[in-house]
């Protein structure tokens, strides 16, 4: 039996994306599409996808339910919209599969006890690359016998921040698992400042920022004689379509609120 | 309490490594050593060791029980001593720690039952570098996520074998992970016969041999817009004492024969 | 003072973004563009392009020249159009940059006695990536001093031949600066058919395909103790760009025909 | 015809290596070995090589080219010595190989002057690893073309300062290549202090320090869809022996002083 899947967000980036991966996975079935505003009966009338896409396009959620009792919303509009639509979607009996961060602590633990108590799925994902996600996963996993850590993250030089939100939530994610220690020579010294990079509990991590660079991360692992390296290069929002694939498959067998890919994974 | 350590095999090339990682460990002791021939009273006697290990040399396993009561036996010698040594280890209440492979199915099940019936462990590692087991498991893991995979690894020129017996070993466990489908174009063609490296069930394998390597392995999982990439490098022997001492502190807890470190990590 | 320039083969991928690079560079000026059939009196007409992109389209070279003057005229068509363009520019005077193969021995001989005679610059470049044209040049010069190699060439899982051009070009060039040696161990066995990949005079190729993967290769130069590595990613067609650029920067102090980026690099 | 070769150094860790090296080069013959005191009469006395190595030492360099008249003295001693030992060898007609570092701004005019005068080779490279030096020309070469530029280096967690001084002169080679700019976005911000690296006109440098590493560098330029890497991995210290041969054999065909590998490669 295929899945009936609603998406909200399509015309963004990542929201043409998942419509595509939708359309092409065969247990899957995209039965509507929902919008802020009237963009067009369907989503073909857009002009952003072929002819074919005869997707009609609801702005009421209610409405889009009643005619397509879809199973599966996929919400990737912004952050203003996607607390309101997981609400609603959990009342009608929609589970929301949501890839924006953004909740406050509150909102998260109300929409936690609504899908527990209408024992419905609901996936909130962070981070939809599957393997940055492994990646993080194994990191943790191996910090407890490699204790000795660095993390070198890269992308684009148009990046504003570093370090990345991923390096950071992998040197959390590690930092429980393995024993607190500062790394490296007691009485090393920069000879140029910032060479050994930004500290987080004694594990190091460098960003590195150039042109050409998409989204990529190594985390090191140092111990006598060798070194395992974890790493995982994102090309191009693609790499976030397995996790939505893999999150429309998984968030119809929970009965409770998931966050984040890393644990429906493994 | 310090665990009390014999090493056989303190000769060679991994014993005497072993040998120094037991005397730095500070929850290990090392009470003896058990060699096949008359080396002189002690360690330091054999010129190979620093003066200080003053640690006592026996030819019979039994004797050195009786004068020393180690909990572990290190076996760190040649396939045809390892079968009777671990034998006789466990019908003396020692605990074996073996890092030689070369055991048939007849004797791995007798030492299993043995193990079972005197609640000894037993660990025996084909394996003992941390970090590629851990490549291995992971490998393992991401490949029901991936399913796309090749694997590269690297050895220095005087290898006589290709693919190695790490690759194999990844492959196989890989291979019941995830389904098994032939990757790369259905219409590929090789213009130089061996470019696509070896098949195992659809996977491919590639061989790399230079003057300088040591022993280098990464396994590559390709996805939409993604790659994943485990790796690990070995540099030197001392890259299997960290096994080693993860052993000597697992086998005193485990009452049973475990094959493979795969088993006591994650 | 600026580099007046056409484009010819503007609808295309490569074209397109050629396009682009040409608006976007203070130091050039895109004067018009060539196509075989009309579409249209601009390049935003086309629909491809801003609308700002005011710029002439024409079907016949010579028109085209008699109005615009074009000093440097980079043809991204096919192989069947790109002989003639090239021809014709250079009899009109400008200086053709092209980024199609697939001209014969005969085509050009007579291309490169046109250029010489007419004291033009003209540039034919299999490759416009520079970072492929260094990786390629540099594996030449340090083939010398690291004599044992081993390439390893990635590609999506779509592509049809292996090893990949590229990788062909490159072991080429390494096997007229090193001295031909048989690599590995003399008595090496492969335990699974192609693991140690494609024969080269000796150098090793491995070709990878997995989906996710892009355009990637690297080039592993041992010597004792020591690994050198020449590695190139191609993340997307952007990477052709700079050599446009550069390209169209070179010709105009030219006065013969360069074929192949390497002539003009380093 | 055999070069022959004098050794300075012989018991010191790059000595010894050396010692090997040249015993082991078809085209060289080691007559003598240079040392401050007495050791014994042969290498073979010193306990420190096979008992075939009977190459006589002396402790007055004159008395050894009395005797033996070698073409050529590797110098691999401590900086106090190797000054004298320079100079004596050109006065006595010896062409130096000397990979200490530590002479005098006066001292290098001084010993250039002598080796013009006297007409000898005499090569003087603070690095002797082919690859490495190899590695160092080709990041400056490339960076006229790719002037994005970060270096990651990678040492082992003992190592006392940061950035290495490979980074450093690596680094320095490429600023006089580069346009200088200042690299990453503007309004770049490090959420953790020190992430962005340490800043060298412009470039960034990251130190990773970790157990295992030995020496490791890689130069990572970045283009619009493109990353070049470079990659330099020293296992041991082997890696400089090609650098020995080679300069024994340059040496003899020069008749000045070089400083620096990368004046007598590529």
């Amino acid at each position: 039996m295929t899945i009936k899947v609603a998406i909200a967000g399509a015309r963004g980036k990542m929201g043409k994306e998942a419509v595509h991966t939708v359309m092409e996975n065969a247990d899957m079935e995209l039965v509507a599409a929902l919008d802020y505003k009237d963009i067009g009966a369907t989503l073909a009338d857009t002009g952003l996808f072929p002819e074919s896409f005869q997707v009609p396009v609801f702005t009421d959620l209610e409405e889009l339910h009643g005619q397509h009792a879809p199973a599966v919303l996929v919400d990737l509009t912004t952050p203003e919209h996607v607390y309101a639509h997981t609400k609603q979607a959990l009342q009608l009996g929609i589970r929301p599969v949501v890839g924006t961060t953004g909740f406050s602590t509150e909102e998260l633990k109300e929409l936690t006890e609504l899908a527990r108590n209408s024992e419905l799925g609901c996936i909130i994902a962070p981070n939809f690359a599957v393997g940055a996600v492994l990646m993080m996963k194994f990191a943790e996993q191996a910090a407890k016998y490699l204790p000795d850590v660095e993390i070198i993250e890269m992308h684009h030089d148009q990046k504003l921040d570093a370090p990345s939100g991923t390096a950071m939530k992998t040197a959390h994610m590690m930092s429980e698992a393995r024993t607190v220690h500062q790394q490296g020579h007691p009485n090393e010294k920069e000879t140029l400042q910032g060479a050994r990079g930004a500290d987080y509990e004694g594990m190091r991590i460098h960003s590195v920022r150039l042109p050409g660079l998409v989204a990529h991360q190594q985390v090191l692992l140092g111990g006598e004689g060798q070194l395992l390296t974890l790493r995982h290069d994102s090309f191009n929002r693609g790499s976030f379509m397995s996790g939505v694939s893999l999150s429309i498959r998984e968030v119809v067998k929970r009965k409770e609120l998931v966050y984040g890919l890393e644990h429906i994974i493994g």
